[in-house]
């Protein structure tokens, strides 16, 4: 029954913390992309677990041994792949108070700092990314931290299902005949919901873009909303987004919410990647109608310096994921909650415990200041507009897509093979990492700018790499 | 752009393992329960943002102001309510490697590390609960780490709905047939997964107990199958629990299994608490049946000393999540998956991210090896004996239930008013946190050993204070 006592657990702590501050003073200079085949990790471990206690530095030496060099540094300033997994050392320290606390949030009972502490937070950013008040608690609304993005859509899902069946969903379930409207961009957690919240596939309307983007055109929704109402369909949930996973593009929320509103359709804006940057006054138009929508989201764990998993998740009526989601067996019953003067987060999400994770977005909010979170934001934006002008001049390289802040997607004039060719060798080289998607019908590089570490010597590496790679 | 530089994370990485370390040595001495009133938190703290970096040691001062002081210490030697959230210092520790690391794990290509040590220690995790081969990876199953059991039944329950449905679930969503099978005892996390699956509340059936227990009855749920099929019903899944929440009570898996065979009907064992008991061999009758069942989940989180989250699932067939879960748009489109060669736990869950979860419960492991976790739980459970033997033997009280593990419940005999007096005595005397339940209409106080500081003088002092509480 023994645990570290506190002064090992000191000694240890200490040996922890030079690894983590090794690891990332050298974590540039080692291959971006883990080098393994399949089952490389598993061959070199050992397969029993110990009967005896170990000593921790044994644990430190298989680190080093089997699992760095098998891992794909995210936290790397050559990573460019998909969006950004910010885990700054300020959040690190954050969620290391968090373990050290261990307390449990389930209620507001069961620990109210945990609680309260994310209540201000969450209504903090709300005012600084410039939201309607509507969003705060004091406002009828609120937020809460998810795990991901892919959670808040579900959870905003299942809250905008209650709604629809004007409260018949809790005791009857779907019905079939919920539609749900995103478009060939949206990003797979919102199919996902879907297909969780027993909808099916076949209840994902897919609404064409405008002319010549990648956007929803609110047009073409207004239109199939029309048509689904008149055949006896219900729209229950429309999700624009505001940076895309493929190319970063922003459907117009404005537009899309006015469209939805006749309909009383729950509209959910899924802004997980660059919702953050409406930190910056010069991108608040970003969130142009957001003062118009049921939910929005945006991720602390991507851009914002928050290790994962930190999504913000905000709703205009505070009520609707408790009323969607709760259930109270006796174990759960307690005085602070029946008097309703409490938030208790466990109905604002499908899990029914919950780490203090508000600690480590605190963390970063006070280490960094506002301040220092917008010029993280904009050096990265800075980076990529320099980027974007590189390929524009560059003959033989073409622009795939606007730039999106941070995020640069391009292609090879000489073709998809030649496109897929580059992005390997890059990737090969081990000194940065790119991940691909496909825009109308062609293969394009995206380069996704935002890595804690990366500098311009870092973009500028990259941008030599690609101009210089050989078959 | 700036995050701490690794000289000063190693000074402020010692500053917070010193209040760790400080705050768990002290924590025996603090009152259980935060004794503070609703908007205590949120009146004592800046509800606006800092614009410009504040000085770590700040933080740490608001730490000690204001959160300690609205927590409620589940690390505490006197927590014995709910069930046990141990966070050893180890699986901090561990929490903090994967923080430094920052990976993001949700393809095996994304970290193969992640992916790999997750799939060994679950599959040597297996074989030390005695758990069917057929669990394994190299048995046709194996084990992920989800956040909760609640996320587990909830992946288990949409593996059940595909199954059920021939495959048409995932296009077609739910027709309003499907049902489950729990009892009243049943975590509320079926019910809740039930509700977000879309089935609604009607789809639960609650199945009656053995006469004179609070278990399944096997019998009652053959005949309960039986009538839904004629009735043109669609029995989905069946959830077993080995260790309920009230009372610690266990359903009878083979039983269950059998009766649910005949059906196709997928067997979820719920052993959230109480599986990990099975590593120790004269607890290894609570997994009895469950080599028959599909899937099985305990946590890590809650008695085997890893700090939140980390719920344990097994399932027999290492397809059925990713056959119903998975959705891949062209930006996830990696080499290695479509090899077929590894396992991508983004398939696992409903959330896309994930975190290297896995660290800290290698930390464990490793840490205080399979006899030192045997010792921490078998220590627990003879406290809980001693403690029902006490309860026996004093006038005026009665236990409740049989003791389950390391679960005393009991009531007064005075009547639900003195217990739930003598309930609110000890969580006000600060010394002690309990929680309750209600058996057969009446209120039941419960004694949860498990924290992991919790040694004999503390429940001896508990026992003290029950006996002496006065109104």
């Amino acid at each position: 029954m023994a645990d570290l006592d506190p002064e090992e657990f000191r000694r240890l702590g200490r040996a922890v913390v030079d690894w983590v501050a090794a690891y990332r003073a050298g974590v540039g200079d080692r291959p971006v992309r883990a080098g393994v085949e399949p089952g490389w990790v598993r061959a070199r471990l050992d397969t029993g677990l110990p009967e005896r206690p170990q000593p921790f530095e044994v644990l430190l030496g298989e680190l080093d041994r089997v699992v760095v060099p098998a891992t794909t540094h995210w936290q790397s300033p050559g990573f460019f792949g998909y969006f950004p997994a910010n885990a700054s050392l300020h959040s690190v320290l954050g969620d290391l108070l968090s373990g050290g606390l261990g307390v449990q949030g389930m209620l507001w009972s069961t620990s109210p700092a945990a609680t309260e502490v994310e209540q201000v937070l969450l209504d903090g950013l709300a005012d600084a990314l410039g939201l309607d008040p509507g969003f705060r608690f004091d406002g009828g609304g609120g937020g809460c931290i998810q795990d991901s993005a892919s959670s808040a859509a579900l959870v905003a899902l299942l809250a905008a299902l209650h709604r629809a069946s004007g409260g018949r969903w809790r005791a009857d379930g779907v019905d079939g005949r919920e539609r749900v409207y995103v478009t060939a961009e949206t990003h797979s957690s919102l199919a996902k919901a879907v297909r969780v919240a027993g909808l099916g596939d076949r209840a994902l309307r897919v609404v064409a873009p405008s002319p010549g983007s990648q956007a929803m055109s609110a047009d073409a929704l207004a239109t199939l909303l029309a048509e689904d109402v008149a055949a006896g369909l219900v729209p229950v949930l429309v999700c624009p987004t505001v940076g895309t996973t493929g190319t970063g593009a922003v459907d117009p929320v404005r537009a899309v919410a006015l469209a939805a509103r006749p309909h009383g359709v729950w509209v959910h804006v899924d802004a997980a990647w660059a919702g953050v940057a409406a930190l910056c006054p010069e991108h608040r138009d970003l969130l142009d109608g957001v003062e118009l929508v049921d939910s929005f989201c945006t991720d602390a764990h991507k851009w914002l310096l928050t290790a994962f998993d930190a999504s913000l998740l905000w709703v205009r009526d505070a009520r609707a994921l408790p009323d969607a989601l709760s259930i109270t067996p006796e174990y759960l019953r307690d005085g602070a909650s029946d008097s309703g003067a409490v938030v208790d987060y466990r109905d604002w999400q499908v899990p029914l415990g919950r780490r203090f994770r508000a600690l480590k977005l605190w963390s970063v909010l006070h280490g960094h200041g506002l301040d220092g979170l917008r010029a993280h934001l904009r050096g990265h934006v800075a980076l990529a507009a320099e980027l974007e002008s590189r390929i524009v001049a560059e003959p033989g390289f073409t622009l795939a897509a606007p730039r999106s802040l941070s995020l640069v997607c391009f292609r090879l004039d000489a073709g998809d093979d030649a496109t897929r060719a580059l992005l390997d060798r890059v990737n090969a080289s081990g000194r940065a990492l790119l991940t691909h998607t496909v825009v109308e019908g062609r293969y394009v590089i995206r380069v996704a700018i935002g890595a804690v570490a990366t500098r311009r010597e870092h973009v500028d590496s990259l941008w030599a790499l690609l101009r210089t790679s050989e078959p």
